[in-house]
């Protein structure tokens, strides 16, 4: 049943690289209202605690519940998704209309739907890959996976270098290296998962060099993933995946409706960096973040 | 005169990079006792306050005089240097033998005894350009200074690709943009300093790249950075530097004294991940960091 106001999505992140799973939910369901956290003044999250990540982000779940109004919340963080996941739960219980939705449960969701082989890759930042949260979660869908750090990823994103000649080198070194151990661990890989919200916009790059890395006779990588993974390697984005999951989830709430409002309304706070966020934000929103209003959580 | 026990020199950092100012350290005054302190837990600095970022470092500070002994401060992180040297200073009053020293008054001064047209580049992280510490220490040594902030370069460093043509191909970029600019300026530039203490490991790249983009017809930069700069663009290491001026300013405490210990005592703290700080220490410090130990500042 749908609800009388606009329904109001909040949206966290440690950084604002979440705005790629904001972009998607925006996507999916434009007549909702979203509200953006981005705890830019403790990133980054995946060098800490778990015990400090849980209180970092179950403080910005309750400023974007109890400030701003959200009964929806998306936890666009693989980090906090990771690791704080049931103390943000807790911090919101009985005022939110649906579960908290985190970004790694539906990218596995995602690489069960998609592959046929049960043989899973991951690409992450280094925290993700050490917390092994992808993994975890693939294994309990009955998927084999396994994860691979990229930490040159995301600062060559944040350097706008998107579609340039060195991060094209870069994702081929590091797909190159998880292909070949794949193989030597007697892999069968078909799908790719994009375990990082800065990755989506590495994906046209990305599936660029897996179709070289797989194509027959390649010179760098033997022929067996050719023949293996071919051409056809799925490539998962958490991002989206993210989104639809939002959209299933919070369904019933008249959220999936199109109207006729020409511009999702969306609102974004940081709590640090305001110059930076706006300036790299709109690259992954897909469209101007507008002004980014500074938030104070303390230390 | 030289004191009667082994001088303390405690060396301040917010991550590992510091390290590299270690290490020339203990090459000029390898019989001085050393004590490292990386505040891992609360890097990056560069995003933070100068209230935050000098009373971080001041706690460190006050760790290493009042609980490790040091009778002297080299404070290894530029925006602390930037930001916090009062604030340091400050804190420790009276129980130091010697002025604070950070990295970006020795970096100016070196260039000034190197430049012979008085015009400089520097290059350095985002944070630090941003801060325009070396911009204002150089022109206040008579110096006409570029920053160029090179974002890519820690994370290839702490990747370990400091010889990988990736890294050469992004310091060609960088370094290229930068001579373009300075030569559009009008600027007639002889020296480069390296204003982050990760660039040290990067010194026979950046030193390569500057030969190649300087040299008489090369494709990529017309003639005049070849004529004005020619091959003899001077290398500021402001590790080496930031040491030499340590060597001078505690002189007469006995520290510049050759003697017969095979090894300088280092004793190395971090506020968190040890473990990477293990990982990765030693490429910095040029020797095993060993056994670092985790220190517990609060907050």
């Amino acid at each position: 049943m749908a609800v009388s106001v606009t329904p109001t999505i909040g949206v966290f992140d440690s950084g604002f690289g979440g705005l790629t799973v904001l972009r998607a939910l925006t996507q999916r369901m434009p007549q909702a209202r979203f509200v953006f956290v981005g705890d830019t003044a403790r990133l980054p999250y995946g060098s800490k605690s778990r015990r400090t990540v849980a209180r970092y982000a179950a403080e910005s779940a309750q400023f974007l519940v109890r400030e701003q109004g959200a009964q929806f919340l998306v936890i666009a963080c693989n980090t906090a998704s990771a690791l704080a996941l049931d103390a943000i739960e807790e911090a919101v219980a009985g005022a939110v209309a649906a579960p908290v939705l985190g970004v790694i449960e539906p990218g596995a969701q995602a690489a069960r739907a998609a592959s046929q082989t049960g043989d899973v890759l991951v690409i992450a930042t280094d925290a993700t890959v050490q917390s092994h949260a992808y993994a975890a979660a693939c294994g309990a869908l009955g998927l084999r996976a396994m994860e691979k750090a990229c930490p040159l990823l995301v600062p060559l994103v944040e350097e706008g270098w998107t579609e340039h000649p060195v991060t094209e080198e870069v994702v081929r070194v590091y797909l190159g290296e998880l292909l070949a151990e794949a193989e030597a661990r007697g892999m069968n890989a078909d799908t790719l998962v994009l375990g990082c919200t800065h990755y989506p916009l590495l994906k046209a790059v990305i599936e660029r060099v897996l179709e070289s890395l797989s194509g027959p006779g390649n010179p760098d990588r033997g022929n067996s993933i050719g023949s293996a993974a071919g051409r056809s390697m799925r490539v998962i984005d958490s991002a989206e995946s993210t989104a639809e999951a939002a959209a299933r989830l919070f369904d019933g709430q008249g959220l999936a409706q199109k109207r006729a409002a020409p511009e999702t309304e969306i609102r974004c706070f940081a709590t640090d960096s305001v110059e930076k966020f706006e300036r790299l934000g709109s690259r992954f929103l897909g469209r101007p973040v507008g002004k980014v209003e500074l938030l104070d959580l303390g230390g």
